[in-house]
Order: structure tokens, then C-alpha cells, then sequence
């Protein structure tokens, strides 16, 4: 049968299997063995069922088969329901027969320690060797709701009733991913696929991104994830999404270190540092969630309607205080609550009783208990307004004497002609279950519809970004040495030549050849000693700063000569530099991230730049507006667009260098552990922006 | 009636009223002038009813009266149903009756502008004359579920039935105070008082606050508010919420520029900066909620057990996923996720699988899917560890196999057996119910339980301060002057007569007596020309830095006359200034706000003080730790702590200086706008705290 289709490629024919053989299949449909025939029958799976189970010639009413060989032919998919030693023959068999893929769902391999890590890696090894796909170990399986492929034995299915839709779930926790099924079906959302990879031996939730979004009635993906080892193939998942207009969201948990650490013990996950996550879901356009229940309120959102194309909100209320709390809600989200137009306000006027406030947020007030029409004559005003790219529709109060069921239907159609997203903010269960029976996002509270309107708003914004294409850095040669760190002088040469602008400097290895580099550079000059064992040669003294006459520029350099000798450091260089005016110190770094590579950080400089934390993070490629963006997001952002007289600072200039670091870090990729540019002087727009100090960290040689 | 208990103050007889008049008395139910008397029976209120109508003999089934002054006698409360000009004079007449209390339903006064104000400004003035207390205009009513006085016509008691209980709810906005008694009603909380202000004519939330809080059955109260105008009476319930151990919740909306604006258009609320309102919160031990649903969540918790007495949270959970989650969630409110002790982690290992993480949080994993006794056997050693101040029990994952009635019976014995907090996560409804069923917290995810564990471990921190009791300052008199600015020669004298360390400085009106200031002080100086018309005299090149010769002091001197000439300011001197050194520049500062008086400001300083926001405000009195605590939670408190080499900063010396100068704008309360101190030089630990600039700005005379 697998023969049949030699063109699916066995991701395909794990999410869509002709034949499923079941090990340890149980007639008992509470038991894991037995669970996934009793759901595979309760769904229509229309392929053919191998239960194997050598006690038993029939199982819930299918015949069974006593072993693995006795087959009448390899089956696209085995799922592995037996414990211990009995799993680990199953699945060398299952190779050796020629299965597509198996699912492992029994435990006791990497999650518990070292010996069960062997384990899993041996057999690992041997499935790869005779080609065989595997998910898991120590998975709750895969569950395909569009064609009854339920090779899966959560409760959860038990819990809430299935119904195909357009969602896919895949998570790395079981448990995580059969919760968010719960949690969508709750508020009325179909789900498709709910698939948990388990220990990912093999088969990831990035491979499985990439697999259901070949499924066209797909519309939304939804993550959760604890560790991301496998970003090359989550990023190209991502770009599918992109390219299908689907939205990918994601939960990554382990963000604080007690996270991480708890994360670590629950499913051995290796941590990047968190801020380079969001860099990364950033670069990539996924949408990151906090916690699954965030993921679902982000979800309904995303597939009730378009993503919001702009910031701007209007709010609806039948009470005064809900708009209060909607406008604050949406504000420290970011979003605008702008000023309707004066024709839309005119025609309010029109509507709604004198103490009604047409200005937005739109107070219908409670005239709308004796005039259960107004909600629908006012709905159609609004939806016409050009200042509104979302709507906040806010029935806190509604019982006996409000027509709720019209509500909801003139909410709808509202929503439909708008053609903009519209979220409900309704407090009583009763009241949201009539509007989300007519197609409509619900939310508890201000703050859940304002943070997803945000969050979608946020994802269109990098959607809409121009495409960034770097050019091919020249490959560069790193001079060889036999310490981590590059000197300064080499740190700075090695920039210059990659473009970036560097303080005008000369080096020297003598005090004439300093005096001399003076009088050429015409100005007062720093003079720095430099060499590769003393990367952080300002807390030894030395840097000697504003020196303008010949005696000074001697007796500093002797100074920092009798240092080195009682330092013993015998390659010593001397940096003579122009001391550079500019009116911001900021700072330019790279560090190789072990997941992501090279990740560029720009942000406030000086010497309190670790302890100030005023820096943003981005992976390349990215542009030199997307840079600007990320400034103004900081705090120095405010400095560098000018106050207290100070003329803008030259934003674009240090962007520019952000931009050239990011290239020459992909073309050092592996090569470099880290740079770090501190200060960088930006001057005033037009006057550039100028590295004065740099450090370049190697990175440690590969093992052998 | 009202003779017959003379000392009863008027306020108490509203909430417990002898005898209720209801003007505009309905036999439908459903009319605002019929729900009250319908909710009254229907809650057993013992008290005397007197529906007025002057067209039936009966309503409801209760004898009815033709006009008020037909009674027998005057009630101890009077609900105003009826509307416009009739609201009006139905109320002079209770005035003039001598009703000791009238709460007006009718809307159509301030909430609709000037003429609305005057109508409602002349009613009051004669009830107030006639002794006579208002609630309202505009209100929904008051309700007091522990006497059945339901003077109100919320809808809500009809969606969700009433249960007496602790809990009591004070709005200005009826619709608010409905929806808050809805949730907490829900969450199967009882509650005894729901009351709503409306325009607050007369009767504050704040007032009402006081009244309830002699009810010893009261064990919470929470506030929606969305103006603040009655910060002396709400400053009172709040000591007297303290020293009863009640907590004082409360939601403050308008907390961003929209948000107050939707706020004045909906009740005309005049706005204090919102940060000031949270130093108000933080001085009176009032705990801040975000929104209703916040407020709710708190109370919850609050109601369940003791307030967390310390920060390290225990987390278990049956679900890997969930215990990172939750540590994700505590660490980033600050709380922490501690090791448990040894010989915790050592009875665990006895009772949990091998796999099963016993380190904190506690991961009892699907085992108690087999063994639904291990979350009894687990949790009594967990609560014996001295290392927890609270705990999070999180069951994400429950159905069939789960024997959850046990579990929350196990639960509650532990809450009540570790008398620290517990809070419960559970995203299943049936599981939420379970657990609730036996008064355990719960929440709908992590975010939510730690949100509400770190909240009322605050407000544990602000009752447990030492009170400060600062001693009257000598009031002192400000030198009259005819501009709004004090000179800063002016303010640094003022400063240094309060106590403050300000730099040393002399006062010279020429140039002869300028040098002769340097040479006294020995030292490189500033000159500085300072005007009171001229608060902002670096703008104009008035200050010269550095000089520490004769020429160059002499030079400056005729530069900044001339520019003084230019500028046509005649009544300048100069400062001639030692120039301090320092490690950090801070700022100090004082603002008047309108609601709650003089408002302290510490913080980063330097230039661009306005742009960094990087400041604290603190509301006096408050004492030197208090000062320190703010200091480290800014930014520029791991500055003054000591990075890179520096050494720590005189923090103390700083806090003290805060001290004096709320001191100081205390005794000179009503006559000071602002003072802005920037910078203060702070120096190493036991080097002292120098204003070296000040501006000291005088109030507006009162319009006479």
C-alpha cells in the first residue's frame, strides 16, 4: 500500500496513513493501546486498522493480528503502545518491515535521564539507518480530525467533543497541546490537527508546521513549544505561513530562568537567551503568546476576521465605565483611540439621546434598554468611519429587557461589512455565547480584547515589512591567535574594513610614533594601550583621555608602559585617536547565538550599558528603518530624536553601522563569538556615527 | 422613627434605614419605582415600606400613600424614582420633612452639563441646609443584602441570585458596581453591600466606605472609582480597613489620557497624574486593581486565606508544561520559585515516580492518574516547608481517570493546615467548580494566581510598614515676589533652611564681590546669574562652569551682564558656587497636586530628568527606607548600588534629603506649586547627597 503512493513523502503519510498498525492494542477503549481504534471508529477513519495483539483474534470489533510480521503488508503508520524493552523491539521491527513512520508513545527514553537518552539515541539511529520516521518517544500522539487519523490516546477527546475546523495544534507537551484543543472548542473554534512530538527524536513541531500548512483548509497554526532547536525548519514554516497569509502563533515558555530551569528538568530543553526568541519570532513574523489561554484569545481573533491594518480603535458601549476601561486598555496596548470623523459624529448625534457621547469611545448609554433598535442603527454609522481600522464592541451589562440575540446578529453583520476586525467584550457568559454563536471573537475583559488586537496588529506590521535581501558579505579571515579576544586595534581594523566607520586612529609602538600620530591628527587624541590579553584594558588604568601637548602624551604613555611591564604583557600596542565629539553615547554588539547565529544588539552605550539594559535586539537580515524603529522604541530613542535643544541625533548613521555589523557577522558566521562597540558616538543627523572602542571575541575552536 | 434613635448618624440610617419612602412607587416590578419595593419583600426588609403614588391605594401588594407629606411619618430614607422637575421637588419636600436621607435615582443633572450642574448644585444646597444627606443624582441606589434594604434598582440581582456574605461594593458607577457584585457572585462569593454614588452630590464612595466598614461582618471592600475628589475620607477607611486587617481593594480607571477623557465626558472626574493616584494607593495601603475582573480575582484570594507574608511561591502541578508556566508567570511579578528544603525534597522522593521533579515547582506528573491518593500524600509535605510563603496548585489536566472531588477535598484540608495562601489553576469549568465548592481560590490560568499572589503580597508589605509620624515643621513664610518663580539664590535659601544640603554658594552683586566669593571657597566654581524672572537661566548661556581663575571669572561675569542687559532683567545677582563632585545626578522635586497636596519625586536627574522618566513619587509622610526602596526599584538604582567599579552611592543620604524636603513642603502647604531640586550630586556612601540647582515655584494666589 505504501507502494501505491511512492510520490508522499512520509511527513505526509504520518498526517494522512492508508494503514495504521496498533502495538499493544487493547479492546479496552480506555486504555492507551485501545484508545486510538476506539476514536479512529468513532471518527470514520476510512484506511485499514492492523490492532496487533497476540491474545487476541479481534479487538473492539476489528481483527487483529498477532505480531508485527504477520502482516499482509508494511503499514504507512504504527503506533508504539507498549512499554519498556517490548517498545524498543517494536520499533527496530517496525524499520526492518519497512514503516513509514512510528509513533512512540511510550515514556522511559530521554526524559529521564542519561541511560534512557541512550536508549532513545540507539534506536534512533537504527530507524534513520532503515529510514523510518519517528515522533516521539514519550509522545500522546498525533490527531488528524479532517480524515480520522486519530493515532492519539488524550483524554482530551473524551472531554470536549471534536469538531473538524481550521485550526492545527502542535506542541511539543502533550498535555499543552491537548489543553489549547480544549480551549478552542470552548469557545466554539474547529480543530483539525492536535499533534504533541514528545521528545522529538526526530520529528518536530517545525517539520510538522511545514506539513500541515500544505493542508489548504488550514487557516491558523498554533504552538507551543519549550525548547527550539530546530529553528532553521520553524523559520521555513514560517515563511509558508507568511506566504499563505495563515498565522503562526506561538507559546515558548522557559522566559525567566525558573522557567527555563523548570523546562529544562521537564523536557531537557537548551535555553537561548529569551529577548533573542522574540528577536527571532520577530525576524520571522510568528506571533508569540504568553500562555496557551493567550494563544486562543489571539486565535479567535485571527480567524474571525482580517488582522487590524492600523492602530486606530473605536469603542461601543451601552456603559460610560466600560469606555473608560477600553480606553485604557487599548492605549497602554499602543493602540489609538482616534477621533471619529465629524460626518460620523453628526449622524450619531442624530441617533442617540443628548447625553450620549459620540466622540470615541461611542457611550450608547443605557437609552439602549428602552430602544433595543439603536445598536443596529449605530453599528452601520460606524463601520463607515475611515478613522477606524478595529472596533471594540463592550456589553458589560445586558439581561432582562436587551435583546441580546439582535445584538449579536446586527454585530455580525456589522463585522461582515466593515471589513475590519471587531471584538466583543462581554461579561456574562450567557451574553458571550450569543454573539460567538454568530461568528463573533468574545473576550472576558478590556485587556484580553486590547492585547489581541494589539498582538494581530503587530504580526500585520511585520507582514507588511519590505522583504530584506543582503547582499553577500565577502567571507573574511579572522587573524589568528591564540587568545579569545581580538586587540582593539585589531577589533577596530577588522570593522574598518568591513565599512563600519571607526574613530580616525593611527597605532604605535613607541612614544615618537605616538607624538607623531598627534601632530597628524591635529586635535586632542586618546592614547590607548592595547593588546589581545587585556580586553578590558580601562579597568587597568590604561586609557588616558584629552591629551593635547607633546610632555603629556610622553609621561601618559610611560605610565601605561610601566603598567604593562608589571602587567607583563609584552605585545602591547598603543592606539593614538582623535577624541571624537558627538552628542549620544550608544553601543553596537553581535553575539552568536547557539540556536539563532549572529544576533545584532543596538541601544544606549557607555559605561553603564550592561546595568542601564536599554537595548534592542534583531536577527539578520533586517533594514535600516526596521533599526531606526527599534531606537525610538528606547529609552535613548527619546534622546536621540532630540529634547532640551539637543538637534536629532543621527538615528539613520547608526542604523547604517547596525546594518553593516549584522552582515559581517553572517560573513564571520562561526568564526566569531562576539562583538561589542561601545561607545559608539552618534553626532547630529548628517554627521554620522563613529565606533571609538571594540571589542571581538573569537569564537572557541570547533572540538575535534 | 427617626426620634426614636437619636444617636444614629445620618449615614448609618441610610445604610440600615428604620423606614424607606419610595417616590414614584411602581406595582411593575420591572420599573424603576417598583424593583426596589419588589426586592425589598422579596429579601425579607423588616423595616416600615412607604410606596407614594398618588393613584393607587396598594402597590405590590404594600399600602401606598399619595404624597410625602401624607405619611405619618418622616422615613429615615426616601428613593427618588420619578423624573426631571418632580425628582427636584420631591426632594425639597423630604428636605423640608426632615427625611434624614434621600437617594436620587433621576438622571438629567451634572452628567449632562452646566444647566444639569446648577439644577443639581440648588438642590443640594437646600438639602444640606435642611440637614438632609443625597445620594446621587444619577445613581442605581444603595443595597444592603444583610438587612434586605435594597434601595436600588440594578437589574443584576435579578441575573444572579443574591447570597449575603462578607463582601461589600461601593461605586460611583451603578452599572460597575453591579457587574462587580456579578463576578464576585460567580465565584460563589456572598455579598452583603452594593451601593453606587452616581454624581456624588453629596455622599462619596469614600464615606460609604467608612459606613460599611463598621459592619463587623464586612471582611473586604472594593471600590470602582473613577474620580478621586474625597482623598481625605478615603484615606480614613483606609486606616480603618487596616486596623481591622480588611483589605481595601479598588479599581481607579482613567488611567491613560483617553481613559480620563472618556472618564470626564462620563462622570466629569477631574484627573490627578495616574501615578500620583498610585502613590496615594501605596500610602494608605489601598491595593490597586486594573479593571473589575482584577478586583474580583484579588478579593478572592484575599477571602480564601491570609495574604501571602513573603514572596516564595510553591508550585505543583500534575502537568510538566504547567510548572513552567507558572514559574515564567511568579518570576516575572517578582515573586520567587525557592528550593525546597532537603528534607522536603526528600520525603517527596519517597512518595513520587523517578522521573517526577521534586524540586520546586513540584511535577507529580500523569502517575496520579494511577494513583489518585498522591496528591493527598504529597501535598502535607509541602505545606510543612518552611521555605513556602504561598502555593500554586495547578491540575490543567483533569477528566476521566481523575477523581477531582478528592483532590479538592485534599485541597482544602492542606489550605487549611498551611495557613500560607493557596491558589488553584485549573482550565477546566468542572474542575474550577470542584475546587471552589470547597472554598479554595481559583484561577483561569498562571498569569492570573501569580497576579494576584504578588498584589496581596504588596499590600501585606504596606500594612506591615513602621508608621511614620513625622513632627510638625516650623511653618515658615515665602518671600513675597511678584513673579510666579522664586530665584534659585531664593530657593537654595529656602532649601538650606529646611535642613537641606545645598551647595556651597555666596550671594554677589558684582564682580569684586565674586572673586571674592571664589577665593573664600578655594575651589574651581560656577557663576551663575540668577533671576526670579528667569526660572530657566542655562537656556539663555547664564551659566559658566569651571572657572577657578581671576580673569575668567571676571570675564564671565561682564558676558552674562550684558546678556542679563539684552534681556532687560535689572534685579539680577550672581552665585558664585563651589562645583561638587559626584558620582550620580539625581533629582529631587515636589509637585502641588490638586486632590491630594504636596507629591515627592525622587529620582534619576541631569538634563534630561523629563525625558528618562526614571522617578519615583511618593506621597508624605515617609520614611528614609521607603525613599531607598523606591531608589533601587528605578533604573538609576543599580547605578547608585555600585556597577563597574564604582563604589555604592549615599542612597541614605539622598532619602533623608527626600524626607526634609516633604517636611518642608508640608509646612508650606498651600503656598508652594512645585520645587524641582536637578541635579543632586549623591557621592559614595557617607559622602552626603548637595542640590546644586533648585526652582522654587510659588502657588497662584487664590482668585480673591
Amino acid at each position: 500500500m505504501a507502494l501505491a503512493q511512492p510520490r508522499r513523502n512520509s511527513l505526509d503519510r504520518l498526517l494522512d496513513p492508508a494503514s495504521i498498525a496498533i502495538v499493544g492494542a487493547s479492546d479496552n477503549p480506555d486504555k492507551i493501546g485501545g484508545r486510538p481504534i476506539y476514536y479512529m471508529r468513532q471518527q470514520g477513519y476510512a484506511g485499514t486498522l492492523y490492532p496487533i495483539n497476540p491474545q487476541r483474534a479481534e479487538v473492539q470489533g476489528q481483527r487483529a493480528w498477532p505480531t508485527l510480521d504477520a502482516l499482509p503488508a508494511a503499514p504507512d503508520l504504527a503506533i508504539v503502545a507498549v512499554a519498556g524493552e517490548q517498545a524498543v523491539q517494536a520499533v527496530d521491527r517496525c524499520a526492518e518491515l519497512g514503516v513509514a513512520a512510528a509513533i512512540v508513545i511510550s515514556a522511559g527514553f530521554a526524559e529521564t535521564g542519561d541511560a534512557g537518552r541512550a536508549l532513545q539515541d540507539a534506536m534512533m539511529a537504527r530507524a534513520r539507518a532503515a529510514g523510518m520516521r519517528i515522533v516521539g518517544p514519550n509522545s500522546q500522539g498525533l490527531a488528524n480530525f479532517g480524515n480520522g487519523a486519530i493515532a492519539s490516546f488524550s483524554t482530551m477527546f473524551l472531554e470536549v467533543a471534536p469538531a473538524d475546523g481550521p485550526v492545527a495544534v502542535l506542541s511539543q507537551s502533550g498535555g499543552m497541546g491537548a489543553m489549547v484543543y480544549g480551549l478552542l472548542r470552548q469557545r466554539g473554534l474547529g480543530v483539525r490537527h492536535v499533534h504533541a512530538t514528545g521528545n522529538e527524536a526526530d520529528v518536530t513541531v517545525a517539520e510538522l508546521a511545514c506539513a500541515v500548512l500544505r493542508d489548504p483548509e488550514v487557516r491558523i497554526v498554533l504552538l507551543y513549544l519549550e525548547s527550539l532547536q530546530d529553528a532553521g525548519a520553524l523559520a521555513e514554516a514560517a515563511a509558508m505561513a507568511s506566504a499563505r497569509g495563515v498565522p503562526l502563533i506561538a507559546v515558548k515558555s522557559g522566559r525567566s530562568e525558573a522557567g527555563a530551569r523548570a523546562a529544562a528538568s521537564h523536557t531537557g530543553a537548551m535555553a537561548s537567551e529569551d529577548r533573542a526568541v522574540d528577536a527571532y519570532f520577530e525576524r520571522h513574523a510568528i506571533l508569540r503568546a504568553r500562555d496557551p489561554q493567550e494563544l486562543v484569545r489571539f486565535a479567535e481573533l485571527a480567524l474571525r476576521g482580517p488582522l487590524p491594518r492600523g492602530p486606530r480603535m473605536v469603542a461601543v458601549s451601552n456603559s460610560g465605565a466600560s469606555c473608560v476601561l477600553a480606553s485604557d486598555a487599548a492605549v497602554e496596548r499602543g493602540l489609538q483611540i482616534a477621533p471619529l470623523a465629524e460626518t460620523t459624529r453628526q449622524q450619531l448625534d442624530g441617533l442617540l439621546p443628548g447625553f450620549a457621547s459620540t466622540a470615541n469611545p461611542v457611550d450608547i448609554t443605557a437609552a439602549l434598554l428602552s430602544n433595543n433598535g439603536l445598536f443596529g442603527q449605530v453599528l452601520p454609522v460606524i463601520a463607515s468611519d475611515p478613522a477606524a481600522d478595529m472596533f471594540l464592541i463592550d456589553i458589560p451589562v445586558a439581561g432582562r429587557g436587551y435583546d441580546v440575540a439582535t445584538f449579536a446578529a446586527d454585530t455580525a453583520g456589522f463585522a461582515a461589512a466593515a471589513a475590519r476586525p471587531v471584538a466583543v467584550v462581554a461579561w456574562q457568559d450567557d451574553v458571550a455565547a450569543a454573539f460567538r454563536a454568530r461568528g463573533v471573537a468574545v473576550y472576558a475583559d478590556e485587556q484580553q480584547a486590547a492585547d489581541a488586537m494589539a498582538a494581530l496588529y503587530r504580526l500585520h506590521r511585520w507582514r507588511s515589512r519590505a522583504p530584506v535581501c543582503w547582499p553577500d558579505a565577502a567571507p573574511f579571515s579572522l587573524p589568528s591567535a591564540r587568545q579569545p579576544f581580538l586587540s582593539e586595534a585589531q577589533s577596530l581594523a577588522l570593522l574598518a574594513g568591513q565599512g563600519l566607520a571607526v574613530a580616525e586612529h593611527a597605532r604605535c609602538t613607541d612614544a615618537d610614533a605616538a607624538v607623531a600620530a598627534w601632530r597628524a591628527i591635529g586635535a586632542p587624541v586618546a592614547l590607548k594601550a592595547c593588546s589581545a590579553r587585556l580586553p578590558h584594558k580601562s579597568e587597568h588604568g590604561l586609557v588616558a583621555l584629552g591629551l593635547d601637548d607633546e610632555q603629556a602624551l610622553r609621561a601618559a604613555l610611560a605610565r601605561q608602559a610601566q603598567t604593562l611591564g608589571k602587567l607583563r604583557i609584552d605585545d602591547a600596542e598603543w592606539i593614538v585617536a582623535r577624541m571624537h565629539a558627538g552628542l549620544h553615547e550608544c553601543a553596537l554588539g553581535v553575539r552568536h547565538d547557539p540556536v539563532f547565529g549572529p544576533v545584532v544588539m543596538v541601544g544606549s552605550g557607555g559605561k553603564y550599558v550592561e546595568a542601564m539594559q536599554d537595548v534592542a535586539l534583531l536577527l539578520p537580515p533586517f533594514s535600516v528603518d526596521e533599526v531606526i524603529g527599534k531606537l525610538q522604541d528606547l529609552r535613548i530613542g527619546k534622546l536621540l530624536a532630540g529634547v532640551r535643544g539637543d538637534p536629532p541625533a543621527d538615528m539613520r548613521a547608526l542604523a547604517e553601522q547596525a546594518v553593516l555589523l549584522g552582515r559581517c557577522a553572517l560573513a564571520a558566521r562561526g568564526s566569531l563569538a562576539s562583538i561589542d562597540i561601545n561607545p559608539v558616538l552618534v553626532g547630529a543627523r548628517g554627521q554620522g556615527a563613529v565606533a571609538v572602542d571594540a571589542l571581538v571575541e573569537l569564537a572557541a575552536p570547533a572540538a575535534p
